[in-house]
């Protein structure tokens, strides 16, 4: 059965120094070492180690092939949004990763498919490296963060108004959007443990989706796809007190869209990796197997280790594996089955 | 069936105005207008609206029996855990709210049960009034939040070192200990549609959880009674992503304690206040029956509207339902079901 990855990232085995370049530590770089391994700093700090599958389309297309999964649709790691940068200087950055992208897709189409990366700082230059990536280079949308911290101490979550015209963009394009969590809520208090990870990055799922309900973003774009990824973090298992807070006190949570937060689940996709063969299950039954797609964060040791084990474990039928492992994800990408074939 | 509701949120109908005797503003203080009702300001500006069915017991006692519903178990509210303050000030509104809850119990004691608050920014003096609340007030054990922001910039999550005699102490003392969300993660970056009450605090549980079971406290106080108010918040849903965080990485996870996270879970109380039946459903699935009891976040509308309901939609046999509605909370309080005959 075809088997397509929604929640993949990619990196290139190298990016310019920007750094360098721009003259600001924040930008990521990365540095090879001699054992195949390679690492990323920003901040002048060790951020994370990477390694060959990270980078090599072949050694990825391998490594899937030991667990029958065909596609992958590659996205970038989110420490390279660089959100917080000037817009031109991470165009930079943006544009070199999605030409990339684009290449890996161009040399193995039946693959690998790619959404990329634009800097939502500027919406406009957002709007615009989104048009470059779907009508130039054959990716088939973007990804972006949970919400957006600017340089200036601005911040804004997806129902900002300075966005609608990024998601407007989108819509109309029929872009695929990947909600990926970063810059995780009260990671400063929650330095031990991994606690950005595990409890913030879930939360920073739950922040978005009701955002982009409450701000209306969902309403006035009932065409825009939006997968969140990881499940959608905590927002699945805490729809009932999103809702509740809603019909209790309308005064501050309905205070931009009237509509009910559940009736909006049928325009969200969700990713399967929740870690946890009751949660995926209890994340079907609430936002229906024809929202969910199979989704792993690979390669990430976050991510699920045997790509597709998990809704291997559900034990459903045949037409109810076919929505997960591909017909969900070919619905938002816009692909048909023969793209892969 | 006796049923007792383990969250229930009781204030005085008046305290001393600390704000004035102390002249700090954070603290909160009371003003009552002509229309029954009464409003809580902080920092000088309103915070919330109360009215009698948060402070007169008679009220509270002829509000539950219309749900059939025969006990509460009393705490403050966490705007009042004045964490941030200097530890002997904030003990002196402790104490007049512990003395306040412990009157109501005595007065109704087949109506109430109470846990006290204790001003955790001074464990020595924490320990002190949590050995006063239940060796001289009667009363059950205490409530704390999932996190202490001190007022020189340190911040303790419930891991930190500082707080484990406290926690010694409460497990000396078979106190109860109930874990309430405040001072919410994200708070900053998420003014608009309450999203500190939907989306923080379930985060805010899960980081309590986190650091009870990572921090070594339940491994080494396998008698500490802790409930997680809010049903646990996001963690009963995430732990199948907390417990692959920490097989992957237990580099990053079990710096202080070895031991898989889903074996704490038999040592954790959940009340089942999750607004959902599907979610109440996935919460006894996920850490069983015997771990959850009734909680409802009484008198606030972010609380189960009508005490029981949740747990009587589940359709469970008499034994589940008792233990769910009466059998938990005893356990949890250390009293016999004859308290309140």
């Amino acid at each position: 059965m075809l088997k397509i990855d929604t929640h993949a990232h990619y990196l290139p085995h190298t990016w310019p120094d920007l750094a360098k370049k721009y003259n600001d530590d924040r930008f990521p770089v990365i540095h090879h070492g001699d054992d195949g391994r390679a690492r990323i700093y920003k901040d002048g700090k060790f951020f994370r180690e990477i390694w060959p599958k990270t980078w090599d389309p072949q050694v990825r297309i391998d490594d899937y092939a030991r667990f029958d999964v065909q596609v992958q649709v590659l996205s970038t790691v989110p420490v390279m949004f660089s959100y917080w940068a000037k817009a031109n200087q991470a165009l930079d950055l943006h544009q070199s990763l999605n030409d990339h992208t684009a290449e890996a897709c161009r040399q193995y189409p039946r693959h690998y498919a790619g959404i990329g990366t634009v800097p939502l700082q500027s919406p406009r230059l957002a709007v615009q490296e989104l048009e470059r990536c779907t009508d130039q280079l054959g990716l088939q949308g973007v990804q972006i963060g949970s919400h957006i911290q600017l340089a200036d101490g601005q911040h804004w979550n997806l129902d900002a108004p300075e966005l609608f015209p990024f998601f407007e963009a989108a819509a109309d394009l029929g872009a695929a959007i990947l909600v990926h969590p970063w810059d995780m809520m009260g990671s400063e208090s929650m330095p031990k443990y991994w606690l950005p990870w595990l409890v913030g990055m879930p939360a920073e799922q739950s922040r978005a989706a009701c955002c982009l309900i409450f701000g209306g973003v969902l309403e006035r774009l009932p065409k825009l796809k939006i997968c969140l990824a990881h499940g959608g973090g905590s927002f699945p298992y805490t729809i009932g007190r999103i809702e509740h807070g809603f019909n209790m006190r309308p005064d501050l949570v309905a205070t931009d869209n009237p509509g009910n937060p559940r009736d909006y689940i049928k325009q969200l996709y969700f990713d399967s990796w929740v870690a946890d063969p009751r949660a995926l299950q209890y994340l079907l039954d609430t936002v229906g197997t024809s929202r969910v797609m199979l989704g792993t964060d690979y390669p990430f040791p976050l991510g699920e280790q045997e790509p597709g084990a998990g809704i291997a474990a559900l034990g459903l039928d045949a037409a109810g594996q076919a929505r997960l492992y591909h017909g969900t994800a070919l619905e938002w990408l816009g692909l048909p089955a023969s793209r892969f074939a």
